[in-house]
Protein backbone atom coordinates (compact mmCIF):
# COMPACT_ATOMS: atom_id res chain seq x y z
CA UNK A 1 0.00 0.00 0.00
CA UNK A 2 1.50 3.43 -1.38
CA UNK A 3 0.78 6.12 1.29
CA UNK A 4 -0.50 8.77 -1.54
CA UNK A 5 -1.20 12.40 -1.46
CA UNK A 6 -3.71 14.39 -4.01
CA UNK A 7 -3.59 17.76 -4.67
CA UNK A 8 -6.67 19.53 -6.36
CA UNK A 9 -6.65 23.37 -7.53
CA UNK A 10 -9.62 25.17 -9.32
CA UNK A 11 -10.83 28.44 -10.18
CA UNK A 12 -13.61 29.79 -7.80
CA UNK A 13 -15.53 33.20 -6.66
CA UNK A 14 -16.80 30.82 -3.60
CA UNK A 15 -18.04 30.55 -1.07
CA UNK A 16 -15.29 30.59 1.57
CA UNK A 17 -14.61 30.62 5.23
CA UNK A 18 -17.81 30.16 7.15
CA UNK A 19 -20.18 30.74 4.24
CA UNK A 20 -18.42 27.56 2.50
CA UNK A 21 -18.15 25.77 5.89
CA UNK A 22 -22.48 25.90 6.11
CA UNK A 23 -22.57 25.55 2.06
CA UNK A 24 -20.20 22.24 1.89
CA UNK A 25 -20.98 20.43 5.51
CA UNK A 26 -23.05 17.62 4.07
CA UNK A 27 -19.96 17.33 0.73
CA UNK A 28 -17.51 16.82 3.76
CA UNK A 29 -20.01 14.68 5.65
CA UNK A 30 -19.78 12.59 2.32
CA UNK A 31 -16.24 12.83 1.63
CA UNK A 32 -15.19 11.57 5.21
CA UNK A 33 -17.03 8.45 4.59
CA UNK A 34 -14.92 7.75 1.33
CA UNK A 35 -13.17 4.54 1.22
CA UNK A 36 -9.43 4.34 1.92
CA UNK A 37 -9.57 8.81 2.56
CA UNK A 38 -6.97 9.43 5.65
CA UNK A 39 -7.64 12.89 5.72
CA UNK A 40 -8.39 16.06 3.62
CA UNK A 41 -7.53 19.56 4.62
CA UNK A 42 -9.84 22.43 2.91
CA UNK A 43 -7.95 25.01 1.13
CA UNK A 44 -8.80 28.52 0.15
CA UNK A 45 -7.28 31.44 -1.66
CA UNK A 46 -9.87 34.25 -2.27
CA UNK A 47 -7.35 36.74 -3.56
CA UNK A 48 -6.32 34.36 -6.58
CA UNK A 49 -10.32 33.40 -6.79
CA UNK A 50 -8.46 29.62 -6.32
CA UNK A 51 -9.64 26.90 -3.69
CA UNK A 52 -9.01 23.25 -3.56
CA UNK A 53 -7.86 20.51 -1.22
CA UNK A 54 -5.06 18.26 -0.31
CA UNK A 55 -5.84 15.03 0.27
CA UNK A 56 -4.25 11.65 2.27
CA UNK A 57 -5.14 8.49 0.89
CA UNK A 58 -3.84 5.12 1.78
CA UNK A 59 -3.28 3.33 -0.92
CA UNK A 60 -2.61 4.44 -4.64
CA UNK A 61 -5.90 3.26 -5.97
CA UNK A 62 -8.73 4.55 -3.28
CA UNK A 63 -6.61 8.21 -4.45
CA UNK A 64 -7.10 7.22 -8.31
CA UNK A 65 -10.68 6.50 -7.36
CA UNK A 66 -11.17 9.18 -6.12
CA UNK A 67 -9.89 11.58 -8.70
CA UNK A 68 -12.14 10.04 -11.55
CA UNK A 69 -14.79 10.86 -8.70
CA UNK A 70 -14.34 14.07 -7.85
CA UNK A 71 -13.53 15.33 -11.55
CA UNK A 72 -17.28 14.34 -12.23
CA UNK A 73 -18.58 16.16 -9.22
CA UNK A 74 -16.46 19.06 -9.93
CA UNK A 75 -18.14 19.34 -13.52
CA UNK A 76 -21.68 18.87 -11.70
CA UNK A 77 -20.75 22.15 -9.80
CA UNK A 78 -19.32 23.67 -13.22
CA UNK A 79 -16.01 23.26 -12.60
CA UNK A 80 -13.99 22.22 -15.68
CA UNK A 81 -10.82 23.41 -14.69
CA UNK A 82 -9.40 21.24 -11.71
CA UNK A 83 -5.81 20.50 -11.36
CA UNK A 84 -5.33 17.45 -9.55
CA UNK A 85 -1.75 15.99 -8.71
CA UNK A 86 -1.31 12.83 -7.27
CA UNK A 87 2.24 11.88 -5.67
CA UNK A 88 3.60 9.37 -3.08
CA UNK A 89 4.12 10.20 0.38
CA UNK A 90 7.55 9.66 1.94
CA UNK A 91 6.65 7.84 4.94
CA UNK A 92 9.88 7.75 7.35
CA UNK A 93 10.28 11.61 6.31
CA UNK A 94 7.17 12.61 6.83
CA UNK A 95 6.47 11.03 9.83
CA UNK A 96 9.67 13.02 11.29
CA UNK A 97 8.08 16.00 10.25
CA UNK A 98 5.21 15.28 12.36
CA UNK A 99 2.12 14.28 9.58
CA UNK A 100 -0.40 11.83 10.24
CA UNK A 101 -0.16 9.17 7.93
CA UNK A 102 -2.49 6.38 8.82
CA UNK A 103 -6.33 6.55 10.19
CA UNK A 104 -5.80 6.30 13.71
CA UNK B 1 -3.82 33.11 13.59
CA UNK B 2 -4.89 32.02 10.33
CA UNK B 3 -3.87 28.12 9.60
CA UNK B 4 -1.98 27.95 6.47
CA UNK B 5 -1.21 25.51 4.12
CA UNK B 6 2.09 25.56 1.58
CA UNK B 7 1.80 23.66 -1.37
CA UNK B 8 5.84 23.12 -2.74
CA UNK B 9 6.47 21.09 -5.99
CA UNK B 10 9.96 21.53 -8.08
CA UNK B 11 11.42 19.17 -10.64
CA UNK B 12 13.74 16.63 -9.47
CA UNK B 13 15.80 13.23 -10.90
CA UNK B 14 15.91 12.11 -6.98
CA UNK B 15 17.02 10.64 -4.68
CA UNK B 16 13.15 8.98 -3.37
CA UNK B 17 12.09 7.05 -1.65
CA UNK B 18 14.59 5.18 1.23
CA UNK B 19 17.35 7.09 -0.77
CA UNK B 20 15.67 10.43 -0.17
CA UNK B 21 15.12 9.30 3.55
CA UNK B 22 18.47 8.50 4.45
CA UNK B 23 19.68 11.87 2.48
CA UNK B 24 17.07 14.01 3.86
CA UNK B 25 17.19 13.38 7.56
CA UNK B 26 18.98 15.73 8.69
CA UNK B 27 16.62 18.42 6.88
CA UNK B 28 13.60 16.74 8.12
CA UNK B 29 15.04 16.88 11.79
CA UNK B 30 15.26 20.84 11.05
CA UNK B 31 12.46 21.34 9.39
CA UNK B 32 10.44 19.26 12.06
CA UNK B 33 12.00 22.48 14.75
CA UNK B 34 10.79 25.01 11.89
CA UNK B 35 8.53 27.91 13.85
CA UNK B 36 5.04 27.63 13.32
CA UNK B 37 4.86 24.26 11.57
CA UNK B 38 2.40 22.03 12.21
CA UNK B 39 3.35 19.33 10.04
CA UNK B 40 4.73 18.38 6.19
CA UNK B 41 4.15 15.65 4.13
CA UNK B 42 7.24 14.75 1.83
CA UNK B 43 5.87 14.43 -1.54
CA UNK B 44 7.48 12.67 -4.47
CA UNK B 45 6.52 11.69 -7.92
CA UNK B 46 9.66 9.60 -9.80
CA UNK B 47 7.77 9.59 -13.06
CA UNK B 48 6.79 12.69 -13.67
CA UNK B 49 10.20 13.64 -12.42
CA UNK B 50 8.77 16.06 -9.49
CA UNK B 51 9.14 16.18 -5.96
CA UNK B 52 7.78 18.94 -3.30
CA UNK B 53 6.07 18.83 0.23
CA UNK B 54 2.54 19.89 1.79
CA UNK B 55 3.36 21.79 4.55
CA UNK B 56 0.98 23.19 7.70
CA UNK B 57 1.86 26.15 9.69
CA UNK B 58 -0.21 27.35 12.42
CA UNK B 59 -0.21 30.64 11.36
CA UNK B 60 0.13 32.89 7.87
CA UNK B 61 3.56 34.82 9.01
CA UNK B 62 5.49 31.91 9.87
CA UNK B 63 4.19 29.90 6.39
CA UNK B 64 5.28 33.35 4.85
CA UNK B 65 8.53 33.04 6.54
CA UNK B 66 9.58 29.42 5.47
CA UNK B 67 8.71 30.32 2.06
CA UNK B 68 11.43 32.83 1.70
CA UNK B 69 13.54 30.59 4.06
CA UNK B 70 13.02 27.37 1.65
CA UNK B 71 13.33 29.37 -1.62
CA UNK B 72 16.67 30.64 -0.98
CA UNK B 73 17.65 26.19 0.67
CA UNK B 74 16.24 24.62 -2.16
CA UNK B 75 18.43 27.52 -4.63
CA UNK B 76 21.18 26.34 -2.74
CA UNK B 77 20.25 22.57 -4.02
CA UNK B 78 19.77 24.03 -7.36
CA UNK B 79 16.24 24.22 -7.14
CA UNK B 80 15.16 27.56 -9.31
CA UNK B 81 11.99 26.70 -10.89
CA UNK B 82 10.03 25.52 -7.31
CA UNK B 83 6.10 26.49 -7.25
CA UNK B 84 5.24 27.61 -4.21
CA UNK B 85 1.20 28.67 -3.32
CA UNK B 86 -0.15 29.47 -0.07
CA UNK B 87 -3.99 28.97 0.87
CA UNK B 88 -6.16 29.50 4.06
CA UNK B 89 -7.28 25.55 5.46
CA UNK B 90 -10.88 25.77 6.25
CA UNK B 91 -10.43 24.91 9.41
CA UNK B 92 -14.31 23.72 10.04
CA UNK B 93 -14.44 21.25 7.17
CA UNK B 94 -11.05 19.96 7.41
CA UNK B 95 -11.98 18.82 10.81
CA UNK B 96 -14.95 17.06 9.91
CA UNK B 97 -12.04 15.39 6.62
CA UNK B 98 -10.09 14.57 10.21
CA UNK B 99 -7.22 16.64 9.47
CA UNK B 100 -5.01 17.40 12.08
CA UNK B 101 -4.75 21.44 12.09
CA UNK B 102 -2.93 22.23 15.13
CA UNK B 103 0.08 21.04 17.37
CA UNK B 104 -0.16 18.42 19.85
Amino acid sequence: MTTTLLYVEFSSDGPFGSDAATAYAELAADIAAEEGLVWKVWTENPQDDKAGGVYLFADEESATRYVEKHTARLGSFGITDATMKLFTANRDLSETTFAVLDKP
